[in-house]
């Protein structure tokens, strides 16, 4: 396989954009992550785009077919790829294996949602696809009642506490504050999550990431060409990804994702590094639990550990290891598609030492983990500077 | 880059499943594949499937989540790729390049669709997510009203007439006639076509592919194992897959389709051979115009001579290049998203000397031709039996 490097980043603010379309959103990315990469359109080969439900939240499919036009990238071939809210990581794979086989050298690849032109109810029922829509959401099980069960169920074994999961919200707050594309910059305290209304007991609004727009893209190109470009390439040092069962009650465990531990192994055997050797990492936060079972799933801290870890402050921004610098899914945002490849894009800034007012002191390597649905597909991704 | 086989084909019956459901046709499939192929279930190192719609069609998406816990896969990774009607053919073209990476060695890949438990104007409006949305579905142009359009374009042109179109179903159905997969294994005359209820005009009911369920899948071993399994391998040797305009009106030709001349371009240098090196294809007919302008645009035929080439027999079984020898989308049926991957079968089984009643006499190369929506994305694959 050829060694891969990321030569160019790029987002859109994530929000509510009432004023521009899925089209203009993933144009506007892409744009700015070929501007970032100083290389011209035409020598891009191929790309790959991550979004979950298009055909449900828009009416359209054909979203690789729909970009080629819009970028102004006809006749190369562009491909979507959908795993859930693992959809954008998933893309990235792709691209990372088109450029490593040989197939193609430049490859833009984005991820991209557009969430907020439907009713709540409606998006809520579109994102249960994510899940086992026959024995989960046809019963009523939306993602806040999954993710629900596997809070108590983490509580239960370890004794996580409420105060735990709002201190993930706090930090990620935070974070998101010194980030001018998140979708919420304001800081928030424990009292805040703690009072906010119960969404699925015991998770509160402000456990939950929120509905978004937006889109994210990165340029992807052989290791040696990267460095004839105009930024310094970020290598991408492992791509991995595993599987488990789709419904929760097939699952051995309710408090630890199979997926995210089988991915994180081959991620670091790939690498060959260690949790430890990560200086900071950009997780699936989908509910605040999920960050707790993630960076335990991971190996940053003993499994049950997470919430305390978080409540004492070591996966802040000066902490031992630093968690979604960019505000994660809580705070910067998730268009479910785009999220993958937001990670991405935060972990290429932090390696340039771009991230301005939460830039990790002496970033050296770092990790994205994505997760589709309730953890049916888990994507890691490790990264280096050169 | 690796060389790349095919180890193992299986397929559904193409038709209409009330009986078994989205996940129990995929499982068929893969299954054939898997034994098809004498391996043991656990050597798959990852999977692909290719499925347009199952977001509308069944509430459902992270498809790949799903089937590689219905599979039995779990944990490896299981990726969903989308492109319209193309979207198996883009999914046996990721599993090809995750082989000839080095990423993965023995991949399983499928195609499947689920389409006839809704209506049919339902299932209209959600194919029509595979043109342009805002500016075709949305103001009331369906797929048969687009190919309408270019079987109008083409008449005017070239003198194609609505007999040479029919020409085209006869064929396919008698093609179909020796496939006990097809959804359709009826002989049918001109005077049928003729004679069947306009669609769209000049399309007839007898022009376009039908609503169908069915699923497809092949397993795929880098080719220095290949020989070590039960079957003679069929290696790809070439994978190729290009883009155009989504929406009709941005389109330099209404007559012929862009993105498959230039997939075809690529397809032919890859393999270092020429259409005339072709013993037979399968080729995209949702609509017989579609055929005539594929053979045309893959170079066995000069623009314009498509349709009288059907006409004077050409195509068939004993014509100089047999098309759509399993019956083709005309009346082996159409199950978007395992439409791409079936084709793959079939040249499986005719470069094996498998195709009983339809089998094209030395077949050593194949060509598959798969499309999305109505050009925007075109993919070409050629094999070869060792």
């Amino acid at each position: 396989m050829r060694r891969v490097a990321i030569i160019g980043a790029g987002m859109t603010p994530f929000g509510e954009h009432w004023e521009h379309g899925f089209r203009d959103l993933a144009v506007q990315a892409g744009l700015k992550a070929v501007e970032d990469s100083g290389i011209v359109g035409e020598k891009i080969d191929a790309g790959y785009v991550g979004t979950m439900a298009s055909g449900r939240l828009i009416g359209q499919e054909h979203i690789g077919g729909l970009l080629a036009d819009y970028m102004g990238l006809n006749p190369i071939p562009v491909t979507r790829v959908e795993g859930a809210c693992a959809s954008g990581s998933l893309a990235l794979r792709q691209g990372f294996m088109a450029v490593a086989s040989g197939m193609h050298d430049i490859v833009v690849v984005g991820g991209i949602e557009k969430m907020t032109d439907l009713g709540v109810n409606t998006v809520s029922d579109i994102l249960g696809g994510a899940g086992d829509q026959e024995w989960e959401l046809f019963l009523g099980a939306t993602f806040p009642a999954i993710y629900a069960l596997m809070a108590r169920r983490h509580m239960e074994e370890y004794g996580t506490t409420e105060e735990m999961m709002a201190s993930v919200a706090v930090k990620n707050h935070k974070h998101g504050s010194k980030n001018k594309y998140a979708q919420f910059q304001n800081e928030i305290t424990i009292e805040t999550v703690m009072k906010s209304k119960v969404v699925a007991d015991p998770l509160k609004v402000f456990d939950c990431s929120p509905i978004t727009d937006g889109a994210a893209a990165v340029i992807l190109a052989p290791m040696d060409m990267a460095p004839s470009f105009k930024k310094k390439p970020i290598e991408i040092i492992a791509s991995a990804q595993a599987s488990d069962a789709i419904a929760l009650h097939s699952r051995a465990s309710l408090s630890s994702l199979r997926a995210t531990q089988v991915a994180a192994k081959k991620a670091y055997e790939m690498a060959k590094l260690t949790p430890k050797d990560m200086d900071f990492a950009e997780l699936h936060d989908c509910f605040t639990i999920a960050e707790i079972m993630g960076i335990e799933d991971l190996g940053f801290f003993k499994k049950g550990d997470g919430g305390r870890a978080t409540m004492e402050g070591r996966t802040g921004l000066s902490g031992e290891i630093p968690i979604n610098t960019s505000g994660g899914l809580k705070a910067c945002g998730h268009p479910v598609g785009a999220t993958g490849v937001k990670q991405a894009v935060e972990a290429v800034w932090q390696l340039r030492g771009e991230a301005e007012g939460r830039q990790v002191k002496d970033a050296h390597i770092g990790l994205t983990h994505n997760v589709g649905g309730s953890g049916a597909t888990a994507v890691v991704h490790i990264y280096r500077n050169q």
